[in-house]
This record gives C-alpha cells, structure tokens and sequence, in this order.
C-alpha cells in the first residue's frame, strides 16, 4: 500500500478496522471522501460519533434501541404469550420481515462457543429467567442459528429453563424455499426428511 | 469466434450445444482434445456413444437405470412401506447422501409447470398409480423441490391420489443447516416459524 499524507492514511487505517473492509476498499473510501465536499464528511463523522452516543441494549430484551424499553417490548399490540429467543439484535429483523411472528423477543447477544471462550454465563440468563417469573409466555421459540453453536446453546437453554411450565420450540430446519434438493447439503436433507410434515386434501 | 478448420469447428459446435460450454470453453476443450493422444480421444467418443446405448428408464420407478428394475427398486433391503416420490432421477442422489431413507422411490420425470406447458398428463400418473393399487405402501413423502412447481405438483399429487388410504408427507422446509438466520429469505423463515419444532429435556 502506497504512503500518502498522514491523515489520509490516518482514515485508511482506522477504515481497514472495519470487518469486511480491506486496504484497497479503505483506500477507495477514503479517496472518494477526500474528493466529495465537507459537509457530506461531517455528516458521516457526525453519524459514527453519534451512533453509539444514542443507542444502548434494551433493559428487557438486550435489543438494540433509541428507547428504553425498546418498540418490541413496548408495542400493546403485540402478544405476551410467545417469546422468540434470537442470538443478535439483526436476527430479530430477520425474522420480523417474515411477518408472522407477533410476539416478544429476547436477545441473547452471543451463543454457546466453547472453542470461543463463550460459555453458559456469558448467555447472562438472569435477565431472560427474569421475564419468565412473570408467568405470562406459554411457548419460547428458539431462534438461534441453525448451527452448532446455535443447536448446543438451544440444548443448554431447554435444560436451564425447566420448571417455568413453558412450552419450547425450534425453528424448523429443512429445504429453503425456492431452492433445489440437489443443491442441498446432506444434514440439511435429513432434516427435512425428519421433520417432513402432514399433507392433507 | 474464430474459423478452424471444419472438422474442429464442427466439434465446437457440437459442444456449444451442452448447457453451461459458452464458445470459449468448447474452443478449449476442443484444443485439449486435439493435442492429446487418439486413444484418449476415442475412450471420450465411445463413453458418449454408449451413454444412451446403456442406460433406460427403470420399468417400475422411472429412475435411469442400467439393469431394469433399478438398485432401488429390486433391493431386498429397503422397505416396501415408504415411497419417496421425487421430480427427476438425480434428486435420488440427494436423498441417499442422506443416509436416512430405507423405502423406495418414483421419479416423475418433471414436475406441474404451466408455463412451460407442463400439465398433469405429463406425470404419467398411471405409473405410480399401479404401484399404490399393490397396497404396500403406507407413506408418500412428496420429495419435489421447494419451489412454486414443485409445490404445486404436491398439492396435484395429494388430490389425485387420495382414495389409497397413504398417508401424504412433505419434506420440512426452514432453515438450511449450518446457515445464518440473517440470511435465510422471508418465505423460509416464515416457514421456520411456521413448521416450528418441539424441544423437549
């Protein structure tokens, strides 16, 4: 990578931090804010400096939110009976542009990951045990990811959870829609033919 | 594309004809072919000569077989209860890799698509209908892609052929293991919910 004036290199450097990002993408970015006026660099300075200053984790569900608590958890409409249980803040997104699911959430902000270090007290399970005395939720709908991590941090929660008189459910596994059988892998078939579901006339 | 002599142009031709060889990669296998030996030639030539030669439908199940009953249908092993019924006889494949299917299959050659002008005469059900009539089977689990043809062949399948006293399964459609929530499409997760599974201790 080429030297260039130290606050050019600067921004290039504190660009290349972001996952994702490379030198020759951090040099591109920084070349194209070097060319564009400065008032659209202070609106992009403005918008990272604030974006921590103005968000913080819901005090009931961990989402991430402008208030507290956030609009999942202070939305009447939506009902107290189910509570989906996503890894990350992004998942419940995910799962609400599906449009089906209109109960609560609870985010864990991490899964099981023993190679990672990330072990049952990092799930800080308080918090969700917490909502769970209150009685109302009939059925916890585990959303973690369909991964290993996902699948042992599901199990520990079954396990931790017993004794609430709760109901527990996964995300099905299976065939995307829209895809072709032969281009799916061999766990996700025997999934799909373990979890096959009625049809009927 | 350039002129070759004709009996290399005739050859390119031939295999621009394949799906997926544009001109260029039939101009590189075509020069491949030609700087290696004539005997190598000749094993590529006969193989294509006696791939149709060799290989027919399976009388009873429709796959592509070398001997008629197919593997699957003339095992001993595999049991006469279940009925796998797939659109095209490579989704076999899929399945077996599996490993958890014991039962036998029935390829329908295609699936309903109406705008490909494919109806329900197409699928010959005759076939498999002559199989059902022999009692044995207990389950059909419908194996067609997830996909608008293929739902709609499952859908056409589970009315026409009521009247067996078969019980009609579908393959689980969700989240494909191994994947990120955060990637699976709003239908699949929609469905994920939908087919949700239970937990238990």
């Amino acid at each position: 990578m080429a030297e260039y004036a130290p606050p050019l290199n600067r921004l290039i450097e504190e660009l290349k931090r972001i996952p994702g990002i490379g030198g020759k993408s951090a040099q591109r970015m920084a070349f194209h804010l070097l060319a564009g006026d400065q008032e659209s660099a202070e609106r992009l300075a403005d918008a990272i400096r604030d974006l921590k200053k103005d968000l913080s984790h819901c005090s009931v569900c961990n989402n991430i939110t402008q208030t507290d608590p956030c609009p999942f958890c202070s939305d009447p409409n939506r009902s107290d009976e189910s509570l989906c249980v996503v890894e990350e803040p992004f998942h419940i997104a995910a799962i609400e542009k599906s449009g089906v699911f209109r109960g609560r959430y609870h985010v864990l902000l991490g899964a099981l990951a023993p190679l990672k270090g990330i072990g049952p007290e990092d799930l800080r399970l308080d918090k969700l045990e917490k909502r769970l005395k209150s009685g109302q939720f009939k059925e916890i709908i585990i959303a973690t990811n369909p991964t290993a991590d996902g699948e042992a941090t599901s199990h520990f929660l079954v396990k931790a959870l017993q004794g609430y008189n709760i109901h527990f459910t996964r995300l099905a596994m299976g065939l995307p829609v829209g895809s072709d059988i032969d281009f799916a892998d061999q766990v996700t078939i025997r999934k799909a033919l373990e979890g096959r579901t009625e049809l009927t006339d």
